[in-house]
């Protein structure tokens, strides 16, 4: 086995989701992320956590949900058992997966399947209705200290159009950090914007059209999202400080391709007044960032701003894991805000979606917390090479 | 995907588990069992029963065990850690295991990993520790309407002696059957052996030792062991009748190799006298023989004699799941005995051990009740060709 493979065991189980003994841990394999499990499994039984395994297929899911479909619209190969489960078009109460989380104290998600696309001809209103059953599961699972992670497999690498050596060399150069220093310069970063009242965000690139944006953050708490349970973060690997902005007035580029409802959409400029986008293009899916935008009205405001800081991520993969954590880039969602950037008690811009859009900051750009600039052209001020002149 | 599989799904659904709309079933797929996982997803969709799948994998297993090896003995990587695991030698209360077993309806085993000795090199001690933190588990899983059965894989192929393709075919005939009609048959013959007092059976070949044995089975009760829960049958494929015999008298020869404890058992001999062994042999792991007749007093008492009647069976494949099933074979187990063959309220032979030994009975036989021959040479006396004359 890779040694990397053990080395993502160890961050996963001790600096990620810092199980302790006596711990009941539910780890959750994806198709192809045996090798993972194998090695996840040899660390919590080193620590002493017990483990339930469940199968994390998303080939099993589809199967089901399809038998689902057969079954409840009465075609399926047994007439009296399909109009049984007709009575009943839901997907019941899940009983068992409620039990199994409400009894864990940890969650692994190991990512890592033979096909993203696993689940493309299952009807929409079925996966609306599967999801929906599953709110309780979703909850009981989140109030667990949960962390998902990916195990680098072929179908990855394809999604990300690389080699799958090269994918490999990618996912542990992202995931084997040094999370205890990265840690420690995010906490520097989350301290100039829990401080600061207003961000903006300016590119100017011969290439593309320019971003200059203007946010307030007065009195929203940032999170320094390092990789650990112990910091709220929730993903492996992560690398990114980020915040719940509002009275947003600019103009925003996003130059890196995000695949948003099985749409690939390109180059989005965004233009905001008074904190609401009130015009928009892109330059390939505007109609699904048009279907976005009209959700509701939380989804015309900003939900998050949020800074890259993880440099073991070198390049972009069409995949959200990494690339909002990708060092020298800058996000912004549409959508639903998280309640830990909230004053206690207060909730943020509400919405059905979430939906980040980033951008490329690592030259002939620069972002200012109250007219001071914190990075300019890929460079912190606490970096060598910062250009004090400008 | 093979049709065969399609048709296991449903059998394995249908008619082994009686799965009913609402049913929260746990589906535990072995390594290499995700085509049938995926069949069986399916139809339990079809069903409206919800899924919880879980990853029963053997190096997933293996792993945990020697890393709680390694966390016990204290040279894991975190000495601390293993101080604390150390504290607690045992496995912990496997809380979600068992709060998801409480909650399932029906638990569904798919065999069919990558290595049949994929735990090979772990300690004893850690097997009877992890086992016996498992107890509750168990009890919780065998309390559902459980079923277990195989995916055909490679590595059971080879564990079988056979070609890939060969196996498959050897897995489907004996899955694949009209239960419906067997367990009729099946009915007919626990009639014959609930009314019975007395069984003998004797083989006179001339390549072999002769059996000649007679066992009491008054006032026992015989289980229809028919693939389904219906009946009280939890293996697919089944497709025998057993029951719980004593004082048994006389010497039983077992030509069908089996493996116990590892050690390959050839040829047994074992001469019983007022139900107990007194003497035996065995061309080849003769001391693992011993070694099971000494675990202790009930180990050299019979708790088990049936009747294979499942003829899509038609060879030996070193898997006691399909060996004692068998067409035309017969099987005495050493050891304990199943409560269902015992009068209400009493107990039957008593033993840690349940070892069956299988003999062929195609030929140069009969197994007679009551003094009434019902098989002859392979041929029971309500099938065509029963020869009465003798």
């Amino acid at each position: 086995m890779d040694e990397r493979v053990r080395e993502h065991a160890e961050v996963l189980v001790d600096w990620s989701a810092r199980v302790e003994a006596g711990d009941d841990v539910v780890l959750d394999v994806a198709e192809d992320a045996h090798d993972l499990a194998v090695a996840v499994a040899e660390v919590l039984g080193d620590r002493g956590a017990t483990v339930t395994t469940l199968y994390g297929s998303d080939e099993v899911t589809r199967a089901y949900l399809k038998g689902h479909e057969d079954g409840t619209d009465g075609d399926g190969p047994d007439e009296d058992q399909a109009a049984e489960a007709d009575s009943n078009p839901t997907f019941g109460e899940q009983a068992v997966d409620l039990a199994l989380f409400e009894a864990a104290d940890v969650y692994l998600r190991l990512g890592g399947g033979r096909n993203t696309t696993a689940t493309a001809d299952v009807d929409r209103a079925t996966r609306r209705a599967y999801a929906s059953s599953r709110s309780a599961v979703r909850e009981a699972r989140m109030a667990t200290d949960w962390v998902s992670t990916v195990h680098p497999t072929r179908s990855l690498a394809q999604q990300a159009g690389m080699a799958y050596e090269e994918y490999r060399d990618f996912v542990y150069d992202a995931v084997l950090r040094d999370w205890e220093a990265l840690a420690g310069e995010m906490a520097d970063m989350k301290a100039i914007l829990d401080a600061g009242d207003e961000v903006r965000i300016v590119t100017e690139r011969d290439d593309a059209p320019d971003t200059d944006v203007t946010m307030s953050i007065a009195g929203r708490t940032a999170v320094n999202s390092a990789a650990s349970v112990a910091y709220d973060s929730h993903n492996l690997p992560s690398g990114e400080v980020f915040t719940a902005p509002c009275a947003t007035e600019g103009e925003a580029f996003f130059d890196v391709p995000m695949t948003i409802d099985a749409t690939r959409v390109r180059d989005v400029r965004l233009i905001f007044e008074a904190g609401e986008v009130v015009d928009f293009s892109a330059s390939a899916g505007e109609a699904a960032l048009a279907s976005i935008l009209e959700t509701d009205p939380g989804a015309r405001r900003l939900g998050e701003f949020g800074i890259g800081m993880n440099r073991g991520i070198d390049r972009f993969t069409d995949s959200i894991l990494f690339d909002e954590k990708m060092g020298d880039t800058v996000h912004l969602a549409v959508g639903r805000a998280y309640d830990a950037c909230l004053p206690e008690g207060e909730s943020g811009n509400e919405s059905a979606i979430h939906v980040d859009l980033i951008g490329d900051v690592s030259e002939d750009s620069f972002i200012a917390v109250d007219g001071e600039v914190v990075q300019r052209n890929g460079t912190f001020r606490w970096e060598d090479g910062f250009d004090e002149s400008r």
